[in-house]
């Protein structure tokens, strides 16, 4: 079934309204981060500058494993959250470089294919210390520039916590005629002020989006959870809009509110929670059966979890991405190994129904997140930013019942 | 604490004699089968010739994380792997070609910095389909003959389940006149006929090898338990070699004498299973302790992981990688975070301590290899086999308790 | 602390009243299954005739843990019960003689302390196999002429899964003008038509009864939701009533809405989920917090267990149970312990922050419920009644995927 | 199959020279601390007088799951013991009447079937303290005094983690003229001294024991481990003895060389660690097919695992205990269930190979024993005895690294 994806010219939006399946990339500054080009922490984007064959080539193998939609790696490229992180980048780097190099990298490898480049913005430090609405709004604009300047396909506006920045970004963004897509990064309880989905994705809307979803923070169950509750918020709303859903490759049954940010393991033990790839099949099957047709991935998306999503799908869009030249479906390439009980694992049922172990027998299944870990008392003297040396901490730790 | 490597002018020998910590590279099968490069089952690195630019990408990658030896990408290269495995090479590339591209990629990127270029041979079909000693050393003797004109910098004989095969190895290698590394992918039970490791590392440094150890198959701790049988062996015969370990990044408390493969996860379930850098950490240091002085990785190994040794042996060495521009040492960058509870964090105590959670509760932690969970009679009707049709081995499983 | 318990010479509504926390007692029929006296799947009583030393001495072993009130055990001992289950019961013994030698043995131990004698009654065969009101009533009214004959304290409905019928058993005990408790087998989700455990309560209060809560079916945790939400109806309702829990000692928290039934450990797998002394310390503070001044167990209590209750409100009752003779209060008899580490273990911090281990790294920490597990066609055949030859189950858990 | 055993006349070494299975009892201490009997830390006997109704009901219970030996409950019954610990006894009891007490309770219910009664004496105190051989035999002949006068079947030395003091014991009980036995709880490393099992046993017979084996401290598994080493220690030194094993009802891989003591769970955490029915099972057939024919259990043993052990080796016994009138073999009974899927549990492939879940996410699988997470300056300071207030551990274990 291997054969290349036919031409696509159309935009976004003609291929959602013509009922196409959408595949978006993975997740950037966690695969570059193990790579070594992004800093956990800041988790800026100047690897475009510093770096950019490194960034060219994640680009280029998530294209290669089916994404029909390459993000200009700008995450937190917004001006004040690059000063803001200023001492991190090792030569200063100005805001307009960053976000021209990626929109340059991501439409070169573009052109390799059929894929269409988006242009991205995210929630903002201006936002979260109470800056006013221009001000929030004029930090996106100057990006905007950028991607006009160079001419993207469409707007995204990803990674909000609160609905109200995510509709200040969705306005700016509609200035620029261009089609926009809007996720949050927020789980079946809703955003941090307590909007719930539902609400969300109706105001969201309503701001101008023509794409609606959600992104990073929860694993795929609990992402698609919060997707169905945004399509039902607009059916009674009696709104129309395609749905996203571009969740973590991480199993997070266990965190709170605010996603896996608070999980213990955030962000340098997060490994035993990895999704496999048959786990992101099953995502793509559900994703599909649940309406969505925009269905990529966020932090913890390597390559291979995009593949799997275009092979769950193959069916469906009638031909596999180019990367499946190096992969059989459902493990049937393992047919071949010299040992018959590896043999034996090329068939889906197998691969379907494995329940993969830890090799940790030292730890648990789950974890309680921090909110729940720390006890009051230094839960709030730390909110309060007392306990700042490392010698309080302790002490606070110490005190606490695990 | 930021400083360049010293420049390197010597040889292997020379910077393992004047007490130096050699850092090897990470896992190339496996990195490049999730960028899809390289294809699971067959796993031969014909993407040298396919895709120049991915090999080449993951080459800087390990040099920018520390290491100090690049090994060409000739994995299963010998030419009656290659073709054993024709069927699945979209275009027919040959043997030669393959070798002598791995040998000029990693040497262009070796030149970006300061590392060796060690070419490498590993275990053949020849040997395990019984063809005598002239005919499988007439394999490793083509492949040298690429490294011999490509004037690799030293050899590794790596990935041996049987001693008399690699001892074949390090003979031919020997010929060359260039220094000669062997690895055997054993366990502290020794090689598939039953040689414990003390007497496989006799015969291989009696055979000409300078440094010997083990990689692939068994996670880092029990790698090193088979290092230490090694080094007990050598003493006992008053032999002198350099150590070297390779192991996996994945946690294998629970494999038999054959290592991961039998695991029910191999090798697409084995996400859970990967290590943490702060594992890492604690295994370079263990591995120093024990007085190895090449210390790399194998299959799951990603360049954050070679990183991890070049920070945890730092102080040793007196200098960073280039990739730590991007880290902070056990975690500290998380630091400037906005929550307090994250900025908890950012302490080597938190991190050596943490047990991390799978997020999977309804998966074990630890699995029966294949060789317990099968049942003698359909294990045996397999090796046979007889069992080859897909129905047959579905009937063996259904009748089989697991 | 040790101290006599005061002599109680009120009842049990007397008690409530004045603001006393009843501890009831622990579980029968797991209890005395383990010790060989009670048949897993019919789980009827008959062994008070046929054992009464067996049920004298479990009786006697609550009292001394700290029980005020005593249940007969009748638990299924409805005539229709007995006669359904007749071909398990080695020689036929009448439903009179079981439900009075209960009655008999209950007084006698509960003379020995200070304990309440409470007649039980529960749900009924009649009702599930759609047998009319009067039917049903007819078999509760025929255990109550019994408790009448024999003068109980008062009395319980308990382990009923639909209001409906319990409050059919409420109308008849309240003909006896003795106070009536009544405790449903549901969960947060409610009765098993649906009926939500606020109304339940509101519907149990206006039959009658003066107690209610839950017992069985579910773990402590989920045990306390359910009596929340009862909590919260008759607080809406503006309805008064004393609250009760007498939960599983088991962990539950993957079960579905009928409880631990459908787990795929019961009721022979069920040993690692059994709660810790500790676990029930945890529970008896959360439910006096939460207002229950009734506080029991049901399947799995063991005497130590109900003792772990006695003396987590000891402070507020003054007073510890025989039983604490031998307990040092969270473990302090482990001080002269010879070895110095396990005496590091008597203190509360240490084992109110265990987290136990099970032993068995091969078996995962939860489980899908049977209503998950099963394949939709196996489950509707076997609702059927079609898939009743266990070669036809065997072929019905071959197709299905687990 | 249910039917009355044979009639037992002969002794202890008649029936195992005969061929046999002798099946033993379970473990007192642990299930009369459960009820509310015994203390855990001294863990003595003084309920033989306190509370002889709850001691003749366990020895009933296990009479009745079919144990062929009842052991007088005289565990630690030494007077060195008593007076050791006697701040915990309630009213000072004599050593002589626990003694007695327990001879005649355990005689009582003996009478009631078929089965024979063995004095029981274990480790002293006195040995611990480096009192000498003389005084330690002391302290075995006034048990030994009481066992003649009461006129017991036969005697056990059990619970020894040194053999030296196993072997005073034997020669001590061997002055009775009465079959001696004598199990010591230790694993496949050995005694504390280091003298393998297969030592120990050798030494144990020659000083007069007719039947050698392990009890306690580890679970079946490996329990079954050590025995095989002793049987091979006897086969080497061509002497000939009966085996014998009683290990925990606790899974307890992860233990080291002293056992489930040095596990954090250990004693009031262990109930994740409980084994089912079916673990017993497969114990007794593996015991049975070891040659083992003296086959019981001790701590966490209770009357439903022994009656499994009778259950799995009735075919080769050819009759069911009493107490199998309440239980069908695997689980048969449940074929009456009124839910097809809980019928569907009804046979023995579903119980042998069911992974039971724990029902606890938050937990590990496995546990560093104390040894392992104490570091080693705190355990050097708890050995010294100087960290003996709360303080002090407190504080130490604050510093320490979990």
């Amino acid at each position: 079934m291997v054969k290349l994806s036919p031409c696509f010219l159309q935009g976004i939006l003609e291929r959602l309204d013509a009922g196409e399946i959408v595949i978006g990339d993975g997740g950037f500054v966690f695969a570059l981060e193990k790579r070594g080009y992004v800093k956990a922490g800041p988790w800026t984007p100047e690897a475009t500058v510093e770096h950019p064959e490194a960034v060219r080539q994640l680009h280029r193998e998530f294209l290669r494993a089916g994404s029909n939609v390459l993000q200009t790696f700008t995450f937190y490229a917004s001006e004040d959250k690059l000063e803001n992180r200023g001492n991190y980048v090792a030569e200063k780097i100005s805001c307009q470089k960053v976000n021209e190099a990626a929109c340059d990298i991501a439409r070169e490898v573009a052109n390799e294919g059929d894929a269409l480049v988006a242009g991205g913005v995210s929630q903002t430090p201006s936002y979260l210390s109470c800056k006013d609405k221009s001000e929030v709004k004029a930090a996106f604009r100057k990006q905007l520039e950028v991607f006009m300047k160079k001419n993207v396909d469409f707007l995204i506006a990803e990674y909000f916590e609160h609905v109200e920045e995510a509709v200040w970004a969705v306005e700016v963004l509609k200035e620029s005629g261009k089609p926009v897509a809007a996720t949050m990064c927020i789980g079946p309880e809703g955003d941090m002020h307590g909007v719930p989905p539902g609400q969300c994705a109706v105001q969201l809307v309503k701001a101008g989006a023509s794409i609606v979803g959600v992104n990073c923070h929860f694993d795929p169950d609990t992402s698609l959870e919060t997707v169905k509750l945004m399509k039902e918020g607009l059916q009674a709303a009696k709104l129309k809009a395609h749905l996203m859903s571009q969740p973590l490759a991480f199993h997070t049954p266990d965190c709170g509110k605010q996603g896996f940010i608070d999980l213990p393991e955030f962000p340098f033990g997060l490994e035993p929670r990895i999704v496999t790839r048959w786990d992101i099949q099953k995502y793509a099957r559900k994703a599909y059966d649940l309406g969505i047709r925009f269905i990529g991935g966020c932090c913890g998306f390597e390559p291979y979890h995009i593949r799997a999503i275009a092979e769950e799908l193959a069916p469906e869009r009638g031909f596999l991405p180019e990367a499946s030249e190096k992969h059989g479906s459902w493990g049937d390439n393992l047919s071949m190994h010299t040992k018959p009980w590896v043999r034996a694992r090329a068939r889906r049922e197998y691969w379907e129904n494995l329940k993969p172990a830890s090799g940790r027998p030292y730890c648990p299944s789950m974890s309680k997140p921090d909110g729940w870990g720390v006890t009051k008392g230094a839960r709030e003297l730390m909110q309060q930013k007392e306990a700042t040396t490392e010698q309080q901490l302790k002490e606070l730790f110490q005190k606490q019942k695990f």
